[in-house]
């Protein structure tokens, strides 16, 4: 089969490789109908995640067929239609028992491996491990575009950034950096019942798409000014934001995200950092805030399902461009210049 | 009558003042019986807290018999007695509506005034204002000395320590510093169903105490070591405690509080700090975290009082000392003394 195969820092290549075969009884192999590329796939490819080695087929989102399944898969068949998820969980261990399948101790302690530990979707066909968990069945009236948005980037705005930040009814949310989890974020936070979500970020493009999946206000930290007075200016009462998510990864994001939110506030962290923060708790000791971070469980699909049939959310909205498996270069090409390109999501389809 | 007025840093004395008298029509006038002296009246008499003034009375903490109430009160009569919580509130802001009467707007947005902004409990009266919010009846079989426990110190381990860290049934807590509202963490801890509270501390007298607290296991960080290692040795499966309670207020301690806790676990500072900490969110974006931070609500007393009347709790553990009003001076001087003295609360009685 033909898959995107990571060669070292800067080098990739859509290439022959052998077939998945089933390894594990409780494997399925799916053949591979969308996908899609993460900035993680970026990073990757830059070299910043050397736990991923020369040869490795990179990806961790999509959807397909089940072509083969292991003796101990009970619930997923032959010619299931189904999501990946992101995360690969056993389902017995004390963590995935408690639903934080993201720390699944029998997979390493990090559910991700698709892509990582593991090779991954960006083939014409995946093996899946744990197949009865981790695959969920793609519903009629959900197309495969938008499935492919449930393998990760929706889930992670929505747990990460929405439930983690406990966005309740009426509550007045900020959304710091509006990339594509970014935008999952003020969809599912519009979605939660959020009075206002305001959507913060640099980029104009992203800004203006970002009314499109439920922001209320923008802010463009280019234009000058203190922001998190302007997000204190948009709250309820003038004391700041109920809850800011971060979804940048920087420290300067990190302060402003903070800086923003009120007394009694969340700050939910979806970022992936590479310096630490600086933390003012001389302020903030007495401020009764509630800090989050987190990797996706993927555990909210069937809620999110039911929202996409329901009309409540639209996750193709995200995608801006589409391609076919042998574009596979192209594609690549267009995401990692996704500021320039005008990009959010790339689809990249079998046919 | 009375009273601990505040001369400004470094100078106090018990002297005449004059009474108080009911101001606004939802105030009564309490006549103490009971009162003690917390840390934060240390951090005042060093200065600190520049929003004392000079001729303040200090305290907020204490249990007394109303003898006087405003034409507003509906709740509270003369005669009552009653524990005077820390926390003052006007109990019909959005803050006091949610439960968050810490950050009460119509008292300025601190609950905590008493000896503060207006004169508090270490007197022979004291005007307690939204006295129908502010004032506990003292139940039958609960004696003015652990009454006076509730006004804040073990709310405080218990809300923003144990409820803010989200302690359940079997976990894994450690608890870094035990002085005496570390030590409230450690009681209400344990009886939240902890299935190991861990002490840590570099005060042998604390360690000890904190077994009679309810601690399973103690650390002494004078005995030198990796604490973090240690503590993940302790706790189920090596990945580290489920909650880590924070109640120093130094960047060490936060950090070994950071370190010591589990993919999934929660941080809940009680610390009141002085400078900014680092945070590794580099490590910690990943880690599925919850960090929590504030000021006590108090509106845990009726659940506490009800495991004290059920002997689940014996806030009376705390009481190293006891004094009467006219040796305020001496109860000042051993509690600020409180390493060498032994001392954890001292209690300072009418008679």
């Amino acid at each position: 089969m033909k898959a995107l195969v990571y060669h070292g820092p800067g080098e990739r290549a859509w290439e022959d490789v052998p077939d998945p075969e089933v390894i594990d009884p409780t494997d399925a192999i799916v053949r591979m109908e969308t996908t899609t590329i993460c900035g993680t796939d970026l990073h990757i490819l830059k070299g910043d995640v050397p736990a991923v080695t020369e040869g490795r087929v990179l990806g961790h989102e999509g959807v397909g067929v089940v072509t083969e399944v292991g003796p101990e898969c009970t619930k997923v068949a032959v010619g299931d239609r189904v999501i990946i998820s992101c995360v690969t969980k056993c389902g017995t261990c004390e963590y995935c028992r408690a639903g934080m399948t993201s720390h699944c101790q029998t997979v390493g302690g990090i559910g991700w491996i698709f892509g990582h530990l593991i090779d991954g979707t960006q083939a014409e066909y995946v093996r899946v491990p744990f197949a009865d968990n981790g695959l969920i069945p793609l519903p009629d009236g959900v197309s495969a575009e938008q499935g492919t948005m449930l393998s990760d980037i929706l889930p992670t705005g929505f747990e990460i950034g929405v439930l983690y930040g406990a966005v309740k009814e009426g509550d007045v949310v900020a959304v710091v950096g509006v990339g594509p989890v970014g935008l999952a974020a003020v969809m599912t936070a519009a979605a939660q019942g959020a009075s206002k979500v305001i959507a913060v970020d640099g980029n104009k493009f992203r800004l203006e798409q970002s009314r499109e999946f439920g922001a209320t206000d923008t802010i463009d930290v280019n234009a000058g000014g203190d922001i998190s007075a302007k997000l204190k200016e948009l709250s309820r009462d003038g004391l700041g934001v109920d809850v800011s998510i971060e979804a940048v990864g920087i420290p300067a994001t990190f302060t402003l995200a903070l800086d923003s939110v009120r007394p009694g506030g969340h700050v939910a962290n979806i970022g992936v950092h590479g310096e630490s923060v600086e933390f003012p708790i001389e302020r903030d000791w007495i401020n009764n805030l509630t800090i989050t971070t987190g990797l996706v469980n993927a555990t909210t699909a069937p809620v999110l399902l039911e929202r996409i049939q329901q009309g409540e959310i639209a996750p193709q909205k995200f995608i801006t461009h589409r391609f076919t498996f042998d574009e596979m270069d192209a594609a690549y090409e267009t995401f990692a210049n996704a500021a320039d390109e005008h990009a959010l999501k790339v689809i990249i389809s079998r046919t």
